[in-house]
């Protein structure tokens, strides 16, 4: 099902928390946020110890109280699940529904998410009052959209508690039957492991050195497994009650524990939480988290869920977002294909642990420049409704895979230092700066509609995915990966014969073993003139780190060598022709001007263009709706005035923000936007 | 009470454990004691396991026949109770009685100080104890004085079992009454964490993230009480059977986890154990300790109750203090208010953990450096007896309050940089290095005999203290506070409404929002003249660090503004005139030679004067008699000889140390130290 | 009982482990040891849950098998007890054989060596299952060699766990008799740790602060004791049941929590695993390991039991070995006294936490660089056989203690930048350097074949080995000690008196007091000329860190003092002649030249000289039969080809490597080596 708006417009508003304010303050609080252009707030996140003050007992008048008054205002409510934070009496009476850490220590309620995902008495109390809640609101007209729980895993995303360990048993079971066959596929003959029973099998604890990698990885598959079940189960019942009611649960971002490709399949729009740290310049990670939040759900618009106004207080230091930055960054999520912008929260707290977290409306109230930029967005906001449901089209691919994450990063490997984020982003921000689209897809998706695909580090390569992305060249695809690529099968076990074993065919090389390298190791590599065209791809000489392949051809061209150490002379970066399709192998990790070059070269041989040319530091976007509109988004993020030459192929733009008409040029002052409408469709 | 001096002495001695060594070693020792002027020793401290074999045996035979011997030879005794190390057998019998850590598990004995402040058990043997320690020794001759303990809470401050949840529980009903106080003052609202019975209540252990501040805030008052009721239990047995004995524990300067304010109003007089690092150059954190320690009985001498004559043996390395470097930090401590001089210890243990501590008599005997210092300062001391009981005046005062250190050092703030203590320097030290005085006061202490009153970062402010703080200025006090000041009531709840609510008309200004830097993040501030005088206060252009306030004017003039980024032309330091007095804020950290001038400035329109005008790195206090009898400590912490001009208003001056008159001039060497006492009564 | 070769070669193979990998790949196994020279192979190292699938069944089918096949192609088999990785349903139904942590948290099952020494289930178990190991392999033709347990202690080498503490208990009252006795001999006098019952004694647990470092030194004692019993528990059934199959298990070179020389009694031949970093340079701690290793039983050679042929992976990162560098490494192992070389491990796994650790096959099989590296140097090594049984012998001797390490490197002490190791590579690298053999001994060992004696960091010094070096010195040996030597007695107490006191005679000197320096802290230095010989001994200026003692001479000579701080003009370097030798005492941290310096003028002047005169970079060694043969090693560390003059007075050599005779030169390319003969006995 796709999400269908109830509210016909950019959604704009925020976490209320009532709960903590006299019904006067509401009051003022109704006032502000029509003043602020506030359509909707999310309502009832922590709300549980007040809705069920015990075992037996529940309270939704204030509630409905609150839900009224917004209502009377015209203010949509995004009514949550309140089941991140049980109440006190329940962690008292049933302490085994506290989660474990890895030493047998239970956590102890006191602050937020203490809960275990198998617990039944969590899970038990968590249904009832969903129910409740669901049957109390589900005629109330300003209930919008359902917000289950909030931010799954984000403090306690591994439990070991016996109840886990029952249920990971279980899972184990149904997912291999016999316990031969976990023995075979786990490798337990190594170091003595063989069970002969599921109750042998024990959770990744306190073990005197590295857990079964198969096993750790599989612990990993549960827990994310686990918290979706946890989801599931409210959905379940939210969908059972109120069927036109959208649901979500707000993600985030690149979040390691949860496998959010299996969630979205659950969830009626993707929303997510974007923190980027505020002063580290253009929030490039914002925006490739965006592109992945956009992908789940293959393009269709998300929401951004949180954000602060200001600062947070949860690192060491928080600094403020400087005026307009705020502004911009919203803009850069409805860039990248959100509907709607929302902030964690609308009034500062005076207490508990997030006084200091900005909010909209803060500690010394509206006459502030935070409310004020609060309000001007929320403003201009009213003037892209026209936008809402258009999307965005990517013709590149990044083959991402939680799975793979999950065990590139597991103990016991050939170097520390391989970060899967990072090596993602290395490959991402040449695209990025380029003002190329790219999408997030697993690597077994259907990738017919790419011209190009980046597999960067993708360790983890099953049968099916080597097979996907075989087809994807021969038919004409152009394929990149990197080192330390198809080494092991979805149980962590090595393809042998030489790396990667599933994809020397498309490669056209073998690898027969890797040197990975010390921290301030670099090794210096040089071009192999092929071709004059390929002359341009690398530049003479360069540098390279973390990690060297020793390389063998097998059909492969080279374009890149090592020219140090035993290897020198051995290949660093090839390309194959594959069918229809090319392949690019990167057996190292060059500067990143020598992927920015190699990428450059890639997208053009394949095609694939930017959405604009437009200066250094803007970013520019493009949103297309089924009827063929456009809507081009402009972000300055420098701190210059920038003019950047429009294409006449278009004709004239309306600029949404102004309804100014513009032609030929675009100015924009630093830290600016524009969201163009071309006047006539394409 | 007052403290009367059973010793008629500068008391000069140490810790004395004669358990550990042959009734052989005893005769030896009385011998060198008496050759080293030791007039006082400390004893008993860890003697628990032997004066108390088992649960029903007890055995004050040694103990009994070592003070006879001390007595023998005219040398008092200072009596622990030897509570701090609880026996073997009684961690065995009652494990219940060890603490425990935040994740529950218990400490094992095998150390010392294995005991929880609310186990019933530890409780009633200690108090059985000391009651037949009281009883056995309360005519004795040698008895001078009460050591209860030993340095409370110096490993273990906090403990998590059973017990202690039992009685903070009590605590917080007591303080609060009724839970939905509780919950309102702690705002529980937040996070759903609502309390409905007072059981409920958890220690705050290991949370998932942050436990609620308000409940961290009690638990440090609640630690800092449980540890208060254990001495009070012992003081209680002492005061009943031997009124007229002092009791005293040995405090640890800037300690955070004990409220000495509170303690300090149940101490006969005050002692304190002093480790500066010996070669970190001048000991200015030890002075502003002794000037701490001072300050917790309004003045009246403290006795330091612990040194190293050489070096320790708990850091990392531990160097030897330099030859002279002890006798000038001992007579640093005279010279700020103490009237006794200790060691730990005695004679160098050849067995245990602190065998490579120093000691008054070294391992290699009484051929030593260390001996001989330790003697000549002994037969020095003899000479300032008539110091005995004079004070140090002082004109300035810094506000300082343990609730404020608690709360301002919690988790989940704008920044974690922001320590207390490196605040409190900062401000201190630019007027230790003028020879000015300095009291520490509650800032609800009676403020009416300071000029000028310093309270930086005071974090947290009550309703009584932000009044106390406005009439002093009123009244024509000077007052400076500083950024992140007046945000928080008692229950770490934000005065909503511009910071600092409490104090905004009385600093004539407020604070819209504030900018924590990220470490080695510099600001430019510019000096905004205002008048000629005002000109020289700051200089024209300085950077600070740390943090920035967003401030605006409501009365106060602008000394100094920020240069740069989006608050550039905002103030950065202010100044107001209210009532008679005049308050300073200064809304980020600027560099300390501005800190330095400022309080220069501050100083002198306040009318206060440095104690002497000495050549830099001397130090210079001044004692005063009842009598009016002054004398001056002259420290050359330098190692250089210094000339030091004396003042002729005092007319002729004796250096009770050389016994020599001293007229226009005294001329100090290289670490060397004089006591001037003025001949004629001023 | 000395060894005995059943293979009757330089034993060359590796880890073995078939249950990983189908019978298929068994005869390419067997096939591809043949083709590379393997002789034996380790088996069943960690077989234990396929061996014995439940409490009351074993099958030993599949190991028939593989050792009948091995034998069919003349491989012998060197059986492992598989006692390192107990069965998972052995953790699963007795929880009590797991250790535990200092917390009282168990380890989990799941990866290895979760087992408790202690535990009366564990060490039943192993023996009944190594019983029928024995019974059912005793007449196996292919049995060359029992391989008791693997590695012990490598994770876990302390137990906190109840059964350890009762076994404590009992070790305790087994060494001290009586508690008064223990009680006077651990001080516990000090802070109250007086016990009256030997079950009131704890482990060294979480105590608040340092454990009693008597305690914690028994404890060491003890947990090496623990581990001991269990491998002599097994050693003795298997010597009873196959008393001619030689028994050892793989140790790890300087491995500080078990004392080897009491293991090395209870083993046949020392074995063990070597692992240098391999990107470091020449390998010296691994050649000072060689030595400790040879040394264990006097100079009977040791066997080489785990080396990678290229990498690791459990370093942060894991760089190949270059080619050639295991070549090189693996000869100098032969050349410090070693009789064969195995790997860890035969077949790279696919699966479990190591499938990343190098191997003799690599994942892709025998075309790889490192299969052929392995291959060549099998076939190399066919040709050495004839040097089995050789023998190194040393003129200088390294005194080391394992007590004293873990004395020394205790907490409280002075300093916690003494590290033993370090201290003695210190002194081992300039012998190294130059060629000259060393062994290691304990300080109480026979002293009378050596001529100079090194004992860097003594500090633990017991009345029998003090009077040990003292005779050493008397009947004219040479010694050399230094800082912070000759402190405390085994018991960790402290010599009264003067440091070093029980060496004040023989050194000429005592030591009062010292003074530990800061990180980066360095003091001056100079020569003081006593004579002109002296004079070259150390240089005229020079700097040390880590430490300065302020000595006072009693007969000694001053070769340098310090010219710095306090102690300027004091000596920092004495000799002493003692008896009709001499005694020299290093009290402080002298550069490296420094020290190699004086290492230089001692054993010129002690009579030692270096093997061969050879060029920088190169190492050499010579091994002797008891017919005086003499095999000369000569290993090019270096880049770069290497000129050796060979001395005539041994005639002519043949290069057994090559069979080339060499006469008065060699030649030795970039990391190359030779093994020489002289072709005339001597």
């Amino acid at each position: 099902m796709e999400w269908k708006y109830k509210v016909p417009h950019i959604l704009f508003g925020g976490d209320y928390n009532p709960e903590q304010w006299s019904e006067e303050v509401w009051k003022e609080d109704v006032r502000l946020m029509k003043q602020a252009g506030v359509n909707i707030v999310t309502l009832g996140v922590f709300s549980w110890a007040l809705l069920q003050p015990g075992p037996d007992r529940y309270d939704f008048n204030w509630m409905d109280r609150i839900i009224d008054l917004l209502w009377k205002h015209g203010i949509y409510v995004n009514l949550a699940t309140p089941t991140a934070s049980p109440p006190a009496w329940m962690a008292v009476r049933y302490p085994e529904m506290l989660p474990m850490d890895e030493n047998g220590v239970r956590y102890s309620h006191g602050s937020r998410q203490h809960y275990c995902p198998n617990s039944r008495v969590y899970r038990e109390y968590s249904e009832r009052l969903v129910r409740r809640l669901a049957e109390h609101y589900k005629d109330h007209p300003a209930l919008a959209m359902w917000h289950v729980h909030n931010e799954y895993g984000c403090h306690i995303s591994r439990c070991f508690c016996p109840n886990c360990e029952a249920a990971f048993r279980k899972w184990l079971r149904q997912r291999y039957g016999h316990i031969d066959v976990l023995n075979e596929r786990w490798g337990t003959a190594f170091w003595g492991q063989t069970y002969y029973d599921w109750d042998e099998i024990p959770l990744p604890r306190n073990t005197p050195t590295y857990a079964n990698p198969a096993l750790q990885l599989d612990y990993a598959r549960f827990m994310s497994d686990s918290l979706l079940a946890c989801y599931l189960a409210e959905r379940r019942i939210l969908k059972q009650i109120t069927p036109d009611v959208p649901v979500t649960t707000n993600l985030m971002g690149f979040f390691k524990p949860l496998d959010y490709f299996a969630w979205a399949e659950h969830m009626d729009l993707v929303s997510w939480d974007s923190y980027p740290e505020p002063t580290a310049g253009v929030p490039i990670l914002a925006a490739m988290s965006h592109d992945l939040m956009r992908s789940l759900k293959k393009g269709q618009p998300f929401i951004l869920m949180e954000q602060t106004p200001s600062q947070v207080n949860w690192r060491p230091q928080n600094p403020l977002k400087r005026p307009g930055i705020m502004r911009l960054w919203s803009y850069q999520t409805l860039a990248h294909g959100s509907d709607g912008i929302l902030f964690f929260q609308w009034r500062a707290s005076r207490a508990g642990a997030e006084k200091f977290h900005g909010a909209m409306v803060p500690h010394a109230g509206e006459k502030t420049r935070v409310y004020r930029e609060v309000a001007q967005l929320g403003a201009e906001l009213k003037r892209l409704d026209e936008v809402l449901g258009s999307r965005i089209i990517a013709e590149v691919a990044i083959a991402f895979d939680w799975s793979n994450w999950w065990a590139l990063e597991l103990d016991s490997k050939p170097s520390r230092d391989i970060r899967y984020l990072d090596e993602l982003l290395r490959y991402y921000r040449p695209l990025f700066e380029r003002n190329i689209a790219v999408d997030f897809v697993p690597p077994t998706a259907d990738l017919s509609r790419y011209k190009l695909v980046l597999a960067p580090s993708l360790y983890m390569l099953t049968e099916d995915a080597a097979a996907n992305l075989a087809a994807f060249v021969r038919r004409g695809g152009y394929l990149l990966t990197t080192f330390f690529s198809g080494i092991v099968d979805e149980n962590d076990r090595v393809y042998l014969g030489g790396y990667p074993a599933l994809l020397k065919d498309v490669l056209g090389i073998w690898v027969e073993e890797f040197d990975p390298f010390l921290p301030g190791q670099r090794v210096t590599c040089r071009r192999t003139v092929v071709s004059p065209k390929q002359s341009a791809i690398v530049p003479e000489r360069f540098t390279a780190d973390l990690w060297a392949d020793i390389i063998h051809l097998e059909g492969a061209q080279v374009l890149a060598e090592f020219a140090e150490d035993f290897y020198a002379g051995y290949p660093a970066i090839t390309v194959h022709r594959y069918g229809r399709g090319q392949a690019v192998y990167v057996g190292t990790r060059p500067e990143d001007p020598v992927i920015a070059g190699l990428l450059k070269a890639l997208t053009e041989t394949a095609g694939v263009k930017p959405v604009l040319e437009v200066p250094s530091g803007v970013e520019a976007t493009c949103r297309r709706t089924q009827a063929g509109r456009s809507y081009w988004f402009l972000l300055n993020h420098t701190e210059q005035t920038q003019r950047i030459s429009l294409p006449r192929a278009h004709g004239v733009y309306r600029n949404l923000l102004t309804n100014e008409v513009v032609t030929d040029e675009l100015v924009l002052a630093p830290r600016d936007v524009a969201v163009l409408r071309t006047e006539t469709a394409e």
